[in-house]
């Protein structure tokens, strides 16, 4: 029988939904002796999953409930099947995607910190406020107009599952969306990442959703921020190595652009850095895939694949297949 | 020729849509002498305009870019035909209520708090900081999980163009969308504003985006607050006095509710009022309906009104016809 290791600490009733032709062992995060399992839930924060490895053997599946596997593969080696949570995160990434965009458009930031201040602002106050600011709190734009998402052009990089997601979610408004992915596609067209400095300019948002590679690492750099438009808004909701923080912090700081993320580089963001003082910035704690929902979604994804693993179907989120 | 006068401040540009049989008459903010017009295009600042109605003459027909008009009546007297700017305002009102749901389910108040305080909190810390916070800051749910919109409950009380807007926007989102206007109406259901009472207790999120009438006055109250769910969230994108100020800050005190509003009463929030220390609470300074867009928008609206005035063809958007 199939043994399943398991974070202990997750709610044993998320599990109903796998195989009943299996053993479910719970895994405790303080784990101190050697354990045989064949396939592994891994706990969704890495760290702790990393402090387990060391006490598992036999492993030959790792079905990660996240998105995001990129520690899987060096630490499992080449000789483990890894599957990743795909779909599990969709709707809860796609919807921080879609309220970092609202939030920095209709200037929630600056509202909230003037609200903090307890003064009320009516328009023309609040733009005598913004040409008083200096530089840290200081958007781009006077707050007399909120801006509207109707109508924008958005970039998605990274056209996956998420992606898509995002797209939909943006359908309301009726926005223009271009599309860039490792490789391109079409219906609908998805261009390769090698056309990214002739859609930069074009681009109101610039939405970074994509797995970090070894091609990825960097992506946005000095140039890139270079060709955005001014104010351009750039969403990460992918991982933080994928931007150059210098290059960031110099193109908030410069006023070129406006960023939400959700992740950073490093992470978390040391006490003294930079990032915390560049104006026209939200930053959220690596969360936006977070969501109530999360658990249940993403064991349903592993709960199927697992099935397959055992039918001898083809997987469907492996992102590694054991040499 | 018939006579209109318009704001001396906007963008003449905006006016090129008015049809080109009539003569269009700038009124400055600080006109001192009376003016002959027939058509009155008013500042949509209703204390400009209140200011410089005094020195008109010969008003028929007000053709207000505004959705809002109920300080018009009472100031023009039954004699004159009253416009509102219906559907002006729909899409930025509409995105403005998105934006509002959004930043509260996935805590950017909080988040921007901690951003602000230079210090990265992760989920664990992010909860820890959650507990040692006191009232003010402290929502109702630690911020381990973002909260999704997709498949909550919404309730839209007031449905009438914007109404119809922010219902198109939550589609994406899969939400259970629960109707209220004065009347009620079929296809899809809409429920009088009697039904409120059932209606309070399902919705886990509460949009006012009705008039300000008689009727419509202090319809939100102690009454209200204690049918609504627990941490249901009220977002209040229509006119302050429509809700009982002393019961909102006594619902968002206790942690009954959260709340996004745009309008309050009194308008603006005086420096001493209690609204400024309540937690769980947005307020926007009465900027929902801005836009970029608003102008070019609302004067196309007014225009289409003015050209079936002449015509003598059945007007769209009146909301008091001269006796």
């Amino acid at each position: 029988m199939l043994r399943v290791g398991y974070p202990a600490r997750l709610d044993a009733a998320f599990l109903r939904v796998m195989p009943s032709e299996i053993e479910l062992i719970p895994l405790a995060d303080d784990l101190a002796h050697h354990i045989e399992i064949d396939v592994w839930i891994p706990d969704p924060f890495s760290t702790r999953a990393l402090r387990l490895w060391p006490h598992l053997r036999g492993v030959r599946l790792v079905l990660s409930m996240m998105a995001g596997t990129e520690w899987i593969p060096g630490t499992v080696g080449p000789h483990v099947t890894i599957c990743n949570g795909h779909g599990a995160h969709n709707i809860s990434t796609a919807e921080w995607t879609i309220s970092a965009i609202l939030a920095m458009l209709k200037h929630f930031p600056l509202f909230l910190n003037i609200q903090s201040s307890g003064n009320w602002r009516r328009r023309k106050e609040a733009t005598a406020e913004y040409e008083a600011l200096s530089g840290d709190l200081r958007p781009l734009h006077p707050p007399v107009m909120l801006e509207e998402l109707t109508g924008k052009t958005v970039l998605i990089v990274g056209y996956g599952a998420i992606g898509k997601e995002i797209e939909r979610m943006l359908e309301p408004f009726h926005t223009e969306v271009l599309r860039v992915a490792r490789s391109a596609r079409s219906e609908p067209v998805v261009q390769p990442v090698s056309e990214l400095d002739t859609l930069l300019p074009v681009a109101d948002i610039v939405v970074l959703i994509l797995p970090l590679t070894d091609e990825s690492r960097g992506l946005i750099g000095a140039h890139q921020f270079d060709r955005m438009r001014q104010g351009a808004l750039l969403i990460n909701a992918a991982r933080g190595p994928i931007v150059q923080t210098d290059a960031l912090v110099d193109a908030l700081n410069s006023g070129k652009i406006r960023a939400a993320i959700d992740v950073t580089d490093p992470e978390p963001v040391p006490e003294d850095h930079p990032l915390w003082r560049c104006p026209n910035l939200l930053i959220t704690p690596h969360i936006a895939a977070s969501s109530p929902e999360f658990a249940a979604r993403s064991l349903r994804v592993a709960s199927d694949e697992l099935r397959r693993y055992m039918n001898g179907e083809p997987l469907h989120n492996a992102v590694q297949l054991a040499v």
